[in-house]
């Protein structure tokens, strides 16, 4: 059908090579991406609750014969509140005294909540959270987001005019490629994004008709990446098409590394020399572990590179409240910020977000209380600080222990997990199972990663859905599952993987 | 600029032709769509109240010299609650249990109210609203929509699994638009749309570069759809482009008719001899106001109209919470039911969607209040039941208002407001207006609204962003401000008329 085409691209571009059949079981129709498999998991288990007799990704099998395993852990999507991490007491509050403003007169929340609460309803139309924002977002949300900004970045001036919010971060995402990617050249409009890369880009780069400009993270170093393969990949594409923009992901998803410094700059001079414009997905910012690690903004690197670039590099940021330690996915709220936005783009950019009207107000509240949490000397201060460091300490121990476990399996190769949620292993696959994959039509790396979930009830994403060096295999799992769990779900690997060794030896 | 291309096109063929000056002020570089205009308009008031300078539309000009109006009046967009509309009580209370749940111990929310909140709860991953849900929406809230559908449409069964939840009813019509419009002849696909429409159709075909193919409803007959006008259009477009796609709004927008059954049989017979798919734009179905009309969603006569029809007629059917009694815009909650969807349609459907991972889950949770309301019997009944009355026994009354003022003033001329929420009264334009207004380069009724604007502080929007048969003018202006607010708003709009028509005598 002619109408398949569009989709049809993104999934052979971005290589999301899912089966529907999981040994007898369909995975309902859905599945053909990491994120359908990510999105359906709720459902699979809504679906062994009982209600439904389609019973796919259980433990028990239509047969009635019991699988190895009592349920299915899902280490596939970054959803931390799924995987039963607690909601910030203090996001929640406010966003419920803006839901419902009867509760500003209920002695048991704080007043450091209510106060956030009345100055977000002074700026929401008919003062409910049920009226369009502006399109690009309540105005003193914006003001608090620039606040955020200057103070991460150490005084470096921000303007909430420069501020969008956004409905998560791949709405910024999706927004800011469909500008850049338009006009006559359109179909010769190249987008450098990392290799391993979260597959949204390759998704929106795909959809809108674009060159995917490929530059690889050197795995070998722990995935840093590196300027002169970022050249390499210009020049190269420069045969075939104009490369226009250059995503980074920072700190990386899948790969959890965290750019240092001088290797922001030298994107930025590279970005700079070849009048790239420079996208910079940075919704892990809060997410850093290791302790040789610091998060650097580009906005504060750039700035810092002095009057030439800082007047001149074109740079979006991102940010989400779906990641860090809040973790409100559900919530879709985000923000942007633009650095030396042409004006002409700027007036597309708004045009194209009225058509819209306007992202989630209710995401937009959460996303206030990221940026303007409780200050020393408020209420509620010690216990959202007590709260954040509970949650980062705890995902930095598990950082540690995934990386530490993994590397005491043979044949299992992972760079430390410096930032973000996730570990993206190496795996050694030998030749027998790779030779068996091709018999199933199927990625080797996809392959593996059906066989830990047939085995285990384990769900991982193959490597293939995120891209990688031809020859190589990998899977991304979260380490979200809490710790306990997390320390049974390593070991099942550990124990699938010595054995798939075994099968295929 | 190559890049402006798209939006230039949107612009151009939606007839978006706000200019950006408003006497000496900017409108601070947005307002090129009756949205623009629509969703700055909140800035500007906090603009008015006082933190920037670059003060645009209120009441005193930069001269200091005063302009003839103490408030700007938002009549262009049907945003209730920034009107003055207050929430649902029932619909905030249970999604502020669901934000809070420590809330479900406290005595003074109803216990109905809590049964809600659990029940969603318990169907999100970590019984949270921060959790992403599937990307169809969640479970238990589209079983709730489906049994709504059966209640509504007299026992036609629908089924959880057509159900999508989406990000307003907007994101819902657009993605399906994308799907619909794809493929190698997607250029030449034609998108069949009511004149005049609500401009996210013609915004969302432009940016496909699909083709807009109009037919003209019926202002002589109330703006009644004409089947043999559905029929000449789609004779027409079929000398130059494949017609596959017939959009209706009902009730109109912004035309404000109800259509009868006799008309929607009219219409899907004439889809079913031609092929057509079917989009049912019903997102103003609870807003009825004349006695001698009623709703009728297309599913139901769909179904009463036989097998033959029902088993084979492709129909897509969008609700919101943004309009009815509810009015919760910010919250962006929509679903859309599918009928008789092609599989391979369905499967690109739920890979669209994967890749945006879900619709705001605190909008699905609105959007379950919606579908869900509190039942005989139960605590919240009476209240509901009052609040819910009031507000639309109020808009009956401010329509019926509405259309015997305007039809009082020589020139003017506005069809019964039957439904919706806007009046789309036809202005006599002198001829002397019409060139004053050519040698500005404006639209006539653009104009007309400027001029409006400028004297009186109501801000409506032209006709021509809504299409209209050549030669005639109108304006669409919501009946949302308060009862007292509308009865002077319209006499302004009459005293600003008549002096209009004096001036271009």
């Amino acid at each position: 059908m002619a109408t398949m085409c569009v989709i049809q691209k993104i999934v052979r571009r971005t290589g999301w090579q899912f089966k529907h059949q999981i040994g007898h079981h369909r995975i309902s129709g859905l599945g053909q991406s990491p994120y359908c498999i990510a999105a359906e998991a709720p459902a699979l288990e809504n679906k062994v609750n009982g209600r439904h007799r389609i019973l796919t990704l259980q433990s028990m099998n239509p047969q009635g014969v019991k699988k190895p395993f009592d349920e299915v852990i899902k280490a596939n999507i970054g959803d931390a509140h799924a995987m039963g991490q607690q909601p910030i007491t203090f996001l929640r509050q406010v966003v419920a005294l803006c839901t419902y403003p009867d509760l500003l007169d209920n002695p048991s929340f704080p007043q450091d909540a209510k106060r956030r609460a009345k100055r977000i309803l002074e700026s929401c139309g008919g003062q409910s959270l049920g009226s369009y924002s502006i399109s690009q977002g309540v105005h003193c949300i914006r003001e608090d987001v620039a606040r955020y900004i200057e103070k991460r970045d150490g005084g470096v001036p921000a303007d909430p005019n420069n501020i969008y919010l956004t409905c998560g971060a791949s709405d910024g995402i999706s927004s800011i490629l469909k500008i850049l990617v338009s006009g006559e050249d359109k179909s010769r409009t190249g987008v450098m994004i990392p290799i391993p890369q979260y597959p949204l880009y390759s998704a929106a780069i795909s959809e809108l008709n674009a060159i995917q400009v490929n530059y690889y993270l050197d795995e070998d170093n722990c995935w840093a990446l590196n300027v002169n393969e970022l050249r390499r990949a210009f020049l190269h594409a420069k045969q075939y098409c104009n490369p226009k923009v250059l995503c980074i992901i920072n700190p990386g998803n899948p790969t959890g590394q965290v750019q240092n410094k001088r290797c922001i700059e030298d994107v930025i001079h590279f970005a700079w020399e070849e009048g790239l414009f420079l996208l910079a997905d940075e919704v892990y910012q809060d997410n850093v572990y290791s302790e040789s690690c610091q998060f650097h903004s580009f906005k504060k690197v750039l700035h810092d590179m002095g009057q030439e670039y800082f007047n001149n590099v074109e740079l979006v940021s991102f940010h989400s409240t779906s990641k860090g330690y809040m973790g409100e996915c559900g919530y879709r709220g985000g923000y942007m910020e633009v650095v030396n936005l042409h004006p002409d783009v700027t007036a597309q950019l708004v045009k194209l977000i009225s058509v819209r009207l306007c992202s989630p107000v209710p995401g937009q509240a959460a996303m206030d209380v990221v940026v303007n949490p409780p200050q020393p000397g408020e209420e509620s201060f010690e216990q959202f600080i007590r709260e954040k460091e509970a949650i980062l300490g705890n995902l930095a121990q598990k950082a540690k222990l995934t990386e530490e476990l993994f590397n005491k399996v043979p044949g299992i190769k992972c760079n430390p997990l410096q930032g973000a949620m996730y570990a993206f292993p190496r795996i050694f696959l030998p030749e027998k199972a790779i030779e068996k994959a091709k018999e199933h039509q199927m990625a080797p790396d996809l392959f593996y990663c059906m066989k830990l979930l047939e085995e285990t009830g384990i769900c991982v994403v193959p490597g293939s859905g995120f891209g990688q060096n031809d020859g190589t295999y990998h899977f991304r799992m979260t380490i979200l599952p809490p710790a306990e769990k997390l320390k049974i779900l390593l070991q099942k690997v550990k124990d699938f993987h010595v054995q798939f060794l075994e099968e295929y030896a």
